[in-house]
């Protein structure tokens, strides 16, 4: 698998810092890091807005719906410090009233080390679902996270929220304003049961640009739409996936839409949300290979996301990616059973790595095996499908299928 | 993996003579069968009616387009013999108009063979996608297939439709209806791409019973529908499949609503539907484990069918079941993102091989991590989920996702 391309200087966002530590959530170390982290807290200063978008998985686990209610009983700009509390190793999820207290518990014994106001201690988790909170091994690792907090400890924390991840997973910006330098960071983590809907795997991101709060929430969910929601390892989606984009505005640079640089960076912002999304997909359990699946000529987006996430989540397509087979009928087949009506095989082309594979409803005349197989070789693989009656165009990243897979989902709990 | 109960003594359905013979399409051989079969024939008397159901994957492949034009058209009873042709090995989808040519010449050469009506043979085909269908290797196999007509060829002829299944599949029954026997008998094959769409793999029952079409029919629909259309292995609907019931009215017993007996012969064919279509599970490339998922409590079939796919086809829970893991939450997940909307956490009840593991918005009381990991050794496990808010019931049938399901469709072409 291709290394991630990992910004190697991960820039602070003022406003904003980040402290880890081990709990001992993770009773078996799930990752390949011998110093398992799995406890992290994110300070956010006060003058700050937050916007959030979580699963709509209808049994999100308990911290999602304590998340989502203290955030939405927000006043922006915040007036006090906000603090998120993320453990990894435990997802709270399936786990009823018990859940629902023993994420209150956690942050009440946040807000007394910190002193701050209760309704802006903010929880999270990511782990094993069905499992009950070690509340006591969070409790008393309170002190020394809190003590931890550095506006440096951005890449300790990307570490401290894997779970089944290989890689930690964090990527920063540095761009120019009126002559001012602002920054976006963000981390995040996943590596299985991912296909975020209308959310994400656990992610946080962080400008020191002033973005007023609805616009914030308007580049989240623009941003989170074409790239957390793009992807898909499995189909399956999580009970705990969020993602929050704060704005410190500590930079005093204020942006809006009537800014002349506003676009410049919505255009930055995205990148580093493409960026984080796509890897939890170079990152995808067992994976060999990064597929990106185009899907052009279609009606409308919605048609072009069916066929792509049917091609992109059948497993025998997936198998076939894996073996660097160019067995097209499989792809043909899943785009046949997408539930997409109408689709003419005639028209419909499908380009693998370059070279035309189907065209006129039969094998391309440009068709030769060994080259599509060279290029199936490949860890980066382009997959395009023209649907051939409209002008709508929509891009999904996925992995393959491997041997991995299935052993490191037999073993993920043991 | 539970061997398939088959039945000993597959019996004869007068009317009904198959044949079966090696043509070279399956060059490389992919079954277990060192002799394979890869050409099969049925020869289906005068008089007799024919019902039949087809895939619903848009880009059914040239037989079932041929196939289904011409079934469109024939009078019923048939007062001449039917031939269905059937090859393994090539699934002529994907193949264009030159597909649709080579079907034609196949179905031209059997007709001249037999000295038949031509809008009376019938083309099958299961196999690879996207590969020319070799016309010369059937053609040149035609006599020797003829002439190898028998009423005691149900077996071969299942071993010859066979592509990646490991066990040919055939079932019989016998029944006294008036005081006279009637028989009816079954094949099918199939074992990946599998995720029937109101259709089936290939399958062929026929019976001496004598039932008017129309019934015939409606008998077919509503047999398919509880079995074929309730199995799943990877999601995945075939471009070729298809199931075809004759009846050929040898007996001399015709069958109506009104007959006393006809609730018992339904009663029967079912059962027979039902062991074809759970022996393609049982037979699920790479499965370890045969699971039934039947999913209690729902306001409708709809909603009971989208939680149980939607748990059925997730590899995670697919994995969790091939490791014999208890891991419940896996299967909450899938609930939650199934797509049925108000299904209230707290009322819902999952119970695995027996044992109630969550109620109550959490784990059960009842749980006990050893028992279910024993009964999940298994080779068939029930795992019911009860979303308690109505009266509906539907079940449906699985496997398991392990490593060879992998390595099986990272071979299958090469």
């Amino acid at each position: 698998m291709a290394e991630i391309n990992l910004n190697k200087d991960i820039l602070p966002v003022p406003g904003v810092k980040w402290s880890a530590t081990y709990a001992g959530i993770k009773k078996n170390s799930i990752t390949k890091d011998a110093n398992s982290l799995d406890l992290a807290l994110m300070e956010v200063s006060p003058g700050s807005n937050v916007a959030s978008v979580f699963t709509k998985n209808i049994f999100s686990a308990a911290p999602v719906k304590v998340a989502q209610e203290k955030i939405d009983k927000f006043n922006y700009p915040c007036d006090c410090p906000i603090y998120l509390l993320i453990n990894s190793g435990n997802a709270n999820a399936g786990t009823g009233d018990e859940g629902i207290r023993d994420t209150h518990k956690c942050c009440q014994s946040l807000s007394d080390a910190t002193n701050s106001n209760i309704d802006y201690v903010v929880p999270f988790s990511t782990g094993v679902i069905g499992e009950k909170l070690p509340v006591e091994n969070i409790i008393t690792s309170m002190p020394s996270l809190v003590d931890g907090l550095s506006s440096k400890n951005w890449e300790k924390a990307s570490r401290a929220i894997m779970t089944t991840d290989t890689v930690s997973k964090a990527f920063s910006r540095s761009i120019n304003i009126d002559d001012k330098k602002i920054t976006i960071t963000g981390i995040c983590k996943g590596a299985g049961m991912i296909r975020p809907n209308m959310a994400t795997m656990l992610s946080y991101v962080a400008t020191d640009a002033e973005i007023d709060q609805s616009l914030l929430q308007e580049l989240l969910n623009q941003a989170v739409n074409q790239s957390f929601n793009r992807i898909t390892v499995d189909g399956d989606t999580s009970t705990n996936d969020a993602c929050i984009l704060v704005a410190t505005g500590e930079s005093k640079i204020k942006l809006s839409k009537s800014h002349p640089s506003f676009s410049f960076f919505y255009e930055n912002l995205f990148e580093l949300f493409s960026c984080l999304a796509t890897s939890i997909i170079k990152d995808a359990e067992g994976a060999t290979k990064f597929i990106t699946i185009s899907v052009e000529g279609g009606l409308d987006s919605e048609e072009c996301l069916l066929v792509a996430y049917a091609v992109a989540e059948s497993p025998l397509v997936k198998t076939a990616f894996f073996a660097s087979d160019p067995n097209w009928g499989r792809i043909l087949a899943a785009i046949g059973r997408s539930g997409v009506q109408g689709i003419d095989i005639n028209s419909i082309e499908i380009i693998l790595g370059g070279v035309p594979v189907f065209q006129n409803g039969k094998v391309s005349s440009l068709y030769n095996e060994e080259q599509v197989k060279n290029s199936m070789n490949s860890d980066d693989i382009l997959l395009t499908i023209n649907l051939k009656r409209g002008s709508t165009k929509e891009k999904i990243w996925t992995s393959d299928l491997s041997i991995d897979y299935i052993k490191i989902n037999s073993d993920y709990r043991s």
